[in-house]
């Protein structure tokens, strides 16, 4: 009724550019990483091996930095510098961001960060010589004490220089390391190993939105009822309702993107057409993981009870957002997680996203802004599309890291990969 | 190494009642509704017909209120004394909470509750007389404007009244209504008809948690690539590893927990073992959904663009939380939303959860917090279990919404619902 006075337009003349929340197409940029926003690099070190199982990740942004933001929800965070980058406050820009194993002790390998940006003049200028700069390196660690054997291995500034110096070292849009490297080398995912991983999507605008994630968390990424990926499961019911299974395995065939369909393991289809795994595959990899959480409890480091934890990720995208907006999309991030990791934001858990972006490419098309309407609009379905492909794009970065993660063996415990336990469902 | 100064205890000893994160048994109580909370009620008015679409809920506490926090994670909030429920603030208890259709002119609806509750004395006590109360009753708003065409069909303070004395004539643990009632009456996700939903979760502590859910997203509840509903991912692999299908048709026998297996259809199996569509099925959904959807175009309400909703939920339990605790079980209660609707928490959303803890039980086992090492871990596990079943709760109560709703055609739109685009896939 009054309507009309109120939305005297036709709605259909406005939607040119829009898409249902969601339902824009996407696809994943070139190298499928984080480094898809150009301009980020990552850069992973990590200590391995005589006690050692933990690491350090930096993501290291063009010089002059980028704007950022972070949502902290896990109930047991360990951070540095997270209050820096409130909207409201001082720094505008940063450089890098640490996310790093040996919790509260690990924030450490920021020092490292902090150093070699002071070195190079990087950093928020604060008197007449270009040298009096104070980095605001960000920092987010995760629990990872005791998993290799030593209590003590943890990560310090020169783990956290190692990591900053890689990144620096890398091409522009270089593959990222997935799996046991930098802060997901001593990763855990509810008994499972965790690790490093990557995704991006490109969107219709051209806006890109990438993620990284160290996988560390209390609860599970696989469903204990099936042993599923809950960050498949969308891909797990897509595979299924288009491949008709074969009689009697309760399996889906190979879907008709797998490219050997003469695979040694019938059970399970490639990974763009995940299955569900057989009854018999999931039963053996259940006593397969309790054994080796019966192993690791006999162990030094797997005794802490509760288990402690920690996913830590970065959301990134080459929009040109406000503070405020990253902010935003550091928390919608979450949302991926939340689908990926079940339960998630425990109290145990110090679940932390950072977001960034690096401002390339404007967030609304030229002109939207003009409908003199609908024109505010045009920014709020640019945001809301980034928003969804950031929870979208870390879902699959956590995926990816579980995917990636190798079985390890310490003093410390025995934690099995995915791959391991489920063999044929492992991507190549 | 050092681990055995930390950690003296033989670990396996101090786990008797420790389940792995998510993994506690758990089952639904005996009304599977917000009302297992024994002490909450539940009541709904609405206007429907006549260019109306709306309607009001109100939980309501027991005398002398509840425990209750917020946390708002939608980008487009319409909220009323959610300021009054920080933790660090006055009022420690709540008689009330009022979910509204009508966005922010709906807020009027909790006048009515506020002024009920003011006439039986209940509230913040303010003066020597115990007439002199002040009751704060929080409540949140979801937009509907329009979907009945009459774009100033609102709930109002005589709607709030109504919808408290409904609750307040109610049993002790009464079964609770779902679907196209209370503040679900108008409520539409993704194109697709919404509605109020609740479930509840008993923990083996004996615990219960439960969920009350007003449905309204500008995500989708549906996998628009499957139609299964993503609340029901885990279910559908569950019943696909169980059952195997028959030859050819990409589809799962009834489950053997399916009450008929003469039904109808044998595209979909039962309630409790739901299972993907077939393609042929989805496909006309999506036709229908896409007609009903450039059919709502033409009209009023739905002109309006970008899409604005809002999920509302209220999650509850009888255990004795803290309102920082109840505060970080509305947090996480999120997650829950995050798993039923993608994507969710836009710009365009308000989501808003509620939490209420009635303090009936206390949260950890007596004697537990005697440990002299692990002692204050007992607590963090139980709230933790406690948080993990909120979003479990609220995940059921989406689902159970989306079930529950019915399909609506008015001037302001039409709205189909999940049950009449795949009829077969839908509870009895």
């Amino acid at each position: 009724m009054a309507d009309d006075a109120q939305h005297p337009h036709d709605a259909s003349a406005t939607r040119a550019t829009a898409f249902a929340p969601g339902e824009a197409p996407q696809h994943p940029g070139p190298r499928d990483a984080l480094t898809d926003v150009t301009g980020l690099r990552v850069g992973h070190a990590r200590r391995f091996g005589d006690g050692c199982l933990t690491g350090t990740t930096v993501v290291l942004a063009p010089e002059g930095g980028v704007i950022a933001a972070v949502d902290v929800r896990g109930g047991g965070p360990g951070t540095r510098e997270t209050d820096a980058l409130d909207p409201r406050n001082l720094v505008q820009h940063i450089e890098a961001v640490v996310l790093t194993g040996g919790s509260a002790f690990g924030l450490d390998a920021a020092s490292g960060a902090v150093a070699w940006l002071e070195e190079q003049g990087r950093g928020y200028r604060v008197g007449p010589d270009p040298a009096q700069v104070v980095p605001v390196v960000p920092a987010a660690a995760l629990f990872d004490l005791g998993r290799g054997g030593d209590w003590h291995a943890r990560p310090d500034a020169a783990l956290g220089r190692a990591a900053i110096e890689h990144a620096a070292g890398t091409e522009l849009n270089a593959p990222v390391e997935q799996g046991n490297t930098g802060a997901g080398t001593g990763a855990v995912a509810g008994g499972l190993k965790g690790g490093i991983g990557t995704a991006s999507l490109v969107l219709p605008s051209g806006v890109t939105v990438s993620a990284l994630a160290a996988v560390n968390a209390a609860g599970s990424v696989v469903d204990p009822r099936t042993g599923v990926l809950y960050g498949q499961y969308g891909e797990v019911c897509e595979t299924l309702a288009q491949a008709p299974p074969g009689p009697g395995t309760g399996l889906p065939s190979p879907g008709p993107d797998t490219p050997d369909p003469d695979s040694p393991d019938p059970d399970f289809s490639g990974p763009d057409s995940p299955g569900v795994p057989s009854p018999d595959a999931h039963a053996a990899a259940q006593r397969r993981l309790a054994e080796a959480r019966t192993a690791s409890e006999r162990r030094s480091a797997a005794s802490v009870r509760p288990p402690l934890n920690t996913t830590l990720a970065v959301v990134a995208t080459d929009a040109a957002l406000t503070r405020a907006q990253a902010q935003k999309l550091a928390g919608t991030a979450h949302d991926g997680l939340a689908r990926a990791v079940r339960p998630v934001h425990l109290l145990t858990d110090g679940d932390t996203v950072f977001a960034l972006a690096t401002g390339d490419r404007p967030l609304a098309p030229e002109g939207a802004a003009a409908d003199p309407v609908f024109g505010a609009h045009a920014e709020t379905g640019a945001l809301n599309e980034i928003l969804a492909a950031g929870a979208d794009a870390l879902t699959r970065a956590v995926v990816k890291a579980v995917l990636a993660a190798e079985t390890v063996d310490t003093p410390g415990g025995r934690f099995p990969s995915y791959r391991d336990l489920y063999p044929s469902g492992s991507p190549s």
